[in-house]
């Protein structure tokens, strides 16, 4: 009762790694009726598992609008070769340390010959740890943003070695989950969403340390504003619209000349002193007003849930991913 | 038949500027049921008005789920002294040039001691603003964000000689607008908002720039990822919650170190050579795939729509501000 149901989707897979990231890849696969194994040294591993599951049942259950199959059964193994014997998915979510990257492929390699591995990695280049690998063709980078269950952005890059069948693969297997796969044709440090987060993030973190916002007031400026904005549109069309019938062209003959203001102090990075780092876990904590960070990601899945419905009703953006998803799993076959 | 129905409201406005911003306020106004006058020294400056003002009650009636009072009238007059006369509120919203803007205060106290002059500026810090003026303490900047009649946020910074009275009563203003008045205090070129976004648009230039992704991959990862979680909660919340129990001290903790890498290219502006604005022209409107600006305009407006009534649902962020506004609306006597 797995697997398969929908065309593209993996017969076993394994998860190394169960953290928030391995763990929302568990709760996708699951909720996609893909069996998995899956590997954590740590002790607590089930613990870490269990609320991630719960979490994403639940928004599943809010979202999507049509037979969903039986969930895929998975089972916490003792070790990597364990976890990805048959497997066809090697979901690699471990620390992000190249050598630990490295001995994990080592391990997977001696015990199976050709899963897609698919790291979970949000900075390391694909051909960085591909490197040493017998059979490195078959090593992508799947990128994912959290809560994995519930943001369909996956970004998929492949590295010097990667075969390009890999990719493809890759491409149906990710669409098959529900997701939006991202193919990124050129490979650099971090990709290019968490790219796009660090620079708004580091500027943030200037704001705060200047003592210009609290950290409260730095999300509001993003949530009733540009935030709903980026919920549908990006950047670039975003301006293009505010270019008017011209369309982009004229924004930047508008605008462009802005960019060479001193406003951003993106040149470096504020020193992240004790002081700082008090400043922006008490603000934070205040910002928080009593609700615990439990409390915090139901009301955010909630808020996701809802948003990704508004979006399938308009058929826009990541509501047509859903609705194309929904299309998927009303004419799967059962298994 | 117009103002004052709901508290807080100016009892006439004066519009300055009736490009896409002042024609954005204009809509808000009148939809609130305030009487405006508008001073535009362009010929077309009614083809201008007219078309946002019809997306903008095709958006409020959509989105209002409360009796809505009578339209507030306007009218295009021929002088910025005809535009103020007897006008509580001076929205100003002339081009982003520090002469045009002090001319224009210049001949606004002339015919007006003491409506509040509110600058739509997206850069100049409000004591700037102020420099020669005669009565400056009524200066703000009230900073709003593209389309005016649906985005909820307006940076409001006051200068050195703005008195706090006319911040307070700024801040009852745009609430009564339905807006979320963020009150920054401490002033800096260009604010708070479009920092963070000029911060990501850099970073975007340079992705495009280098052939890293198109305008139209920039924009996936943004609105299938990122944008999602940041149309509901910032980027402090969102890492707040990363960081499970601990909250944001154990974020940075963990991700701390990774500032210092060297991922983002974020020292210099990519200089926006002839090819580099051609390609970035060119990307965007293959990216509309044969939609006009005017076609995107709509479809943005939509799916704002839908996202703020999905909020409303969810109780948070800027449906929350929805939600409040039309319980105002529904207590607001007729006038």
């Amino acid at each position: 009762m797995s697997g398969a149901a929908v065309s593209g989707l993996p017969n076993k897979a394994a998860i190394l790694g169960a953290g928030v990231i391995g763990s929302g890849w568990l709760a996708r696969l699951t909720d996609s009726g893909v069996d998995c194994t899956v590997y954590d040294p740590a002790p607590d591993a089930e613990a870490k598992i269990a609320p991630v599951l719960d979490n994403a049942e639940r928004a599943a259950a809010a979202l999507i609008d049509a037979p969903r199959p039986a969930k895929g059964s998975w089972s916490l193994v003792d070790s990597i070769a364990a976890a990805v014997v048959g497997a066809d998915l090697i979901v690699e979510a471990v620390p992000e340390r190249l050598d630990v990257k490295h001995a994990a492929y080592r391990e997977i390699e001696a015990a199976n010959a050709d899963g897609i591995i698919a790291s979970s990695t949000s900075g390391f280049r694909p051909s960085v740890l591909q490197e040493g690998m017998a059979h490195s063709g078959r090593l992508i980078v799947a990128h994912p943003f959290n809560p994995v269950y519930l943001l369909p952005l996956v970004e998929i890059v492949g590295g010097k070695a990667t075969e390009p069948a890999t990719v493809e693969r890759a491409m149906a297997l990710y669409t098959a989950l529900g997701m939006k796969p991202l193919h990124l044709k050129v490979e650099i440090d971090a990709f290019v969403a968490d790219r796009l987060m660090e620079a708004l993030w580091r500027e943030a973190l200037w704001l705060v340390h200047d003592g210009v916002a609290t950290t409260e007031e730095v999300d509001d400026a993003i949530r009733y504003g540009c935030g709903l904005r980026w919920a549908q549109m990006g950047t670039f069309q975003t301006f293009h619209i505010a270019g008017g019938e011209r369309g982009m062209r004229h924004f930047m003959e508008q605008f462009g000349p802005a960019l060479a203001w001193p406003w951003t102090k993106l040149m470096d990075v504020p020193e992240m002193t004790p002081d700082l780092v008090d400043r922006i876990a008490d603000q934070s904590d205040a910002q928080a007003a009593g609700r615990s960070p439990r409390d915090l990601e139901r009301i955010r899945d909630d808020n996701l849930v809802a948003i990704l419905k508004a979006l399938r009703g308009t058929g826009w953006g990541a509501g047509q991913v859903l609705a194309e998803h929904e299309e998927r799993l009303r004419g799967a076959k059962p298994a």
